[in-house]
């Protein structure tokens, strides 16, 4: 049995640093090795040694532990006096290209669910316009970056020191279109439509104008389109030019799920039968994907689990696919991919406290 | 025919704003008067001419000529220019409490949609902690307020200079049991259970914890008990001291409407069929309060409406009652009894525009 | 002026019934000649004169006398007797079948709102499986019906007989596109995309699995990928093949409102605002459909109005298009369309009752 | 360690008996042993040995081993076959009265989560109507059934041969009443006010016309008022009158979860500390119920765990509180109480498997 390992989590005050930590609190192979929650807290709450996870989020409760789990002040120190050897940064993007290179420097390995490191190619970052750009350490930095996609990358995450973990409608969009692409079967020129739908935990815990109630409740809307910044990572990841993908994410009445709902035309045609084929040709090692057959997945199917749920219809003439694919946004789009990706680092199974 | 009257409306930004904006906008007796509708507004707006009120409220859209009307900056001047006769404040209380007397002075009647000037004992005014409380102009403006409800007040109200439009929950449970206290059957010293739940709209506009879509959404949460501000109105429009009524507040995770459930001991054994000839007497001549016979309201029935729903069960042994009270929070519990309370200060149907 | 016309309506008991009998019993130009209401009941209630419409939908209560109009037992002499000139049919397609041939010999003008002659070609009929198929009833009939879309045949529905009114779905793509198509701006060939959103109410009154609320709720899945009947319409009306129009609807966890997200290529690079101009122009008699500039239309924009949305998106190469259409699926995708079309029928104002 | 127990269930096709499914295919002391899952399949069924799992609940997935478990056609041979020692029946009322003492005679031990077995008094029972109401067998079954509520009656349980799981609102009232009762300081006699709020679930799977979405969402109805069948439970248990306990059931626009809000009047003044230091003495060896201190418990809180939560709100002059108490009605208001009674018959810890 590998040794166990010290994690420190940063950011777990927002909804998918609380399934971080839910994760994390029951994970077996941490059994005994809680990991460090660090933030910054008043100092009222330093005073008596920090908030505990409960009071942060009472849903976690009792369970797990969480109960008696603080979050702590901030300091590098704290992380090395705790010998914190993985670092989760579930931060904003601009904190997260301050911190990474910081704490790959104390030699710490990091697991980066923001926007921060994901991106290779400059005019995809330049959406987020990071104030760092073009420094020696940013190019350096993202020089080290493994993009933290298990079913794709799973050998290069093994030995990484610094994982960026996919965006949320990135992972329901690659895996559903990757496997083929690959298999060179899509007619590429001709276009991807991605057409994706997700719940309002997406858009983060901040109270705004479109996360009210009352914007969200018996409503859809789309947005971002033709210019959301997750499309960078798809055209990266599947391997495709600008004009060759069309993404379009819409706000959808729940708390959480998506299902993205993808249209491509093939080269030569093809029978439904065949592409259920190559796709479980293609995550034949992947435990969390999960190929439907019969039936289409839907949102209730994947919700609070980790995995990613793909089902395909092939037209009449065979020509045209629509491929379904949902996920929870919180699990498989952020914190239990995280997790997949610690489990990949530490050689541990894959789905190693995921089911 | 009556001459048409010139209205203007301070804080059309608000949920309730926007419904009284469109009930107003569609009077028939207000037909080529629309309401002036001013507030503050930023100086580019200004330059524009105001804001049109579509911008504001989409869903007003081009209906109701609301594409045409527009959010003017406001000023005492703009409404003297106008001519205007009725000033409806859909404002915090601290700013009615401000503007009332000044609109009283220069001779408008008012109608405030605010909880500034509904109270007449201080002790059920001290949870506001007015400003101004103690001051002379406080005291004669709250002297000449009539509390906005016709069903219980419509002869003061006809001649009534200002006018304190009820707070949503105590409509909904000072309707369902003023009736039952007025017949003196209610064992009041034993206590007046009321049990409310409203929909998010309540809660107002401005994005807060509360108001997110993730808190208020596939749950139910109790606030406010034993304190919450609306208990003072139903005190004192009830008649009963404040030991003897309990009043619980929850969130609905639904946009709009209210349904409270409230329970009461008789004096004496009752049938259903008599507590429901009660009820019909005392409204006999309420055209917005519909009494239920067979079946109770429920929320939906009452919605985008300007009713108030009354449903009673009796026990079998005939010693307590049920009593279940459903409206639109928006709209009876709002601006719809707001413009209730204008048609009764005009002289026109009280229902007029209202169904 | 024109003489009052008598209607009436069978199949009031389903959604988009209760909102046409809202619709028509607040119609300026049927005052005093509610419509006739007709269907199956049962004796107890036939021997009554008839159900209350307010007893089989509460929440038009005492509002639109709708207290006092009540459901009768269905007799073509009842229909005769009244004198009905204009006949609605909520109905399921099979019984439409049956009844409009009837209804014509009988000298009615017949508006039905189900899928039972919308469509011209036998392949797009094959899906409904009509079993008077082929007859030459049916083929006469047929030959007489006009599709319903007041924007695309306000002239020859203002003459016809038998107006079959278009979907619901059907509504939302062709208003969309059609403008498009006709200017001859859409590479056709390159296919159509259309994903489509709708509320629970589309799927019918029935209790089914499908309509349960722990299905629905929380949820989004996508059903009757490459073989919904709507389809068929949209191919008929934009006039394009069945190749070239790929067509995905979803269940939405929302009552009502359509949302429909519309993926085209063009021929030549254009602009958004040529677009908009295209839009404006093509629909500019049009009372009932909005053209959005800045903003893209959102369910909540359109709901519980007649009016059918649009927005537009250009990409930053001009080559591709992005276009939502919002509308609510009980009144422009049914209900209000209806009455948009007797208003044509009759020579009033399309939007006479509308808004 | 205690040898591994054989269990079995009956009716896992509905909602409790999924989360029944999966609460035990992951119970760490039935790990080796899955259940046996038996009920009416049809013939084409049977003859592939039954239906997988996951092909009547797609949630449970490949997860917790649901994809290689089948549900079987049901035979008392079976189970004796796979010696079978603890059954839970997840069925109709009427289906559990025949059930449960033929499976007492085969020498099983039962857990019954229908109303069957839960009432010793004969006028509660009167509400369901059973059938063999009255026979030597029902007299003797009852006389065995232990009320399962571990908190009340852990005793009795351990080495109870038929456990009668409480119903869903019983529990939430149950367990928020009885220790302020039982420790004599609840004027009883002034009544017991409870108001209950519940998800959908609670309503079953046959799709009804209260199921279907469109009845459900964005409402709120009471129904049963005064006669909801689970009255009878609180009653005994509490150890009231049925004149001093009302209870109002509402129906709530969610999937799961309720929240009773209680009220009561004390016989002496009482303190909010007092009352809290009670349920915490009352439920000390209890972990499966959370008191709350500071904030009152919400329905999200416990969703998806099998907590009851309780919470208190005590008046200004002591008199009166509010209590505020949830659960999920599909785990501690239904499968997670079983398993906790399984627990407590096997003399395993109450809480394993349900953290």
């Amino acid at each position: 049995m590998t040794k166990p390992v010290q994690t420190a989590v940063v950011g777990v005050t927002g909804y998918a640093g609380a399934e971080l930590a839910r994760l994390l609190l029951r994970h077996p192979r941490l059994k005994g090795v809680p990991p460090v929650f660090a933030g910054r807290i008043d100092e009222k709450d330093a005073a008596r040694g920090g908030v505990p996870l409960a009071e942060i989020h009472p849903e976690l409760g009792s369970s797990n532990g969480a109960g008696q789990v603080k979050l702590q002040p901030f300091a590098w120190e704290l992380l090395a006096a705790r010998g914190v050897e993985v670092l989760f940064l579930a931060t904003p993007h601009e904190q997260s290209r301050e911190w990474a290179p910081e704490a790959l420097k104390r030699g710490m390995r990091v697991i980066d669910l923001s926007g921060a490191w994901r991106l290779a190619e400059p005019p995809n970052r330049a959406i987020y316009g990071f104030a760092d750009e073009g420094t020696e350490l940013a190019r350096t930095t993202q020089a080290e970056a493994v993009y933290g996609m298990p079913e794709l990358h799973r050998g290069k995450i093994a030995g990484a020191r610094l994982v960026a973990n996919p965006g949320c409608y990135a992972t329901s969009i690659i895996l559903a279109v990757k496997p083929l692409v690959a298999a060179g079967l899509v007619d590429v020129e001709h276009g991807i439509i991605c057409d994706s739908k997700s719940g309002v935990s997406g858009a983060g815990k901040a109270p705004t104008a479109k996360t009210h109630f009352m914007y969200a409740a018996d409503n859809l809307s789309a947005y971002g389109v033709f210019h959301h910044r997750h499309t960078g990572e798809m055209l990266e990841q599947i391997g495709v030019h600008s004009g060759e993908l069309v993404f379009t994410p819409h706000l959808l009445p729940i708390p959480r799920g998506i299902l993205s709902t993808i249209y491509v035309r093939f080269r030569e045609p093809q029978t439904r039968e065949r592409m259920v084929a190559i796709y479980r040709e293609f995550f034949i090692a992947s435990p969390m994907v999960r190929i439907y057959d019969k039936v289409l997945p839907q949102i209730q199917y994947s919700l609070r689990t980790g995995y990613a749920d793909i089902g395909i219809q092939v037209s009449a003439d065979g020509r045209r696919a629509v491929i379904v694919s949902c996920l929870d946004n919180l699990l498989k789009g952020a914190s239990s991919q995280a997790v997949q990706n610690l489990n990949v680092m530490q050689g541990w199974c894959e789905q190693e406290g995921l089911e």
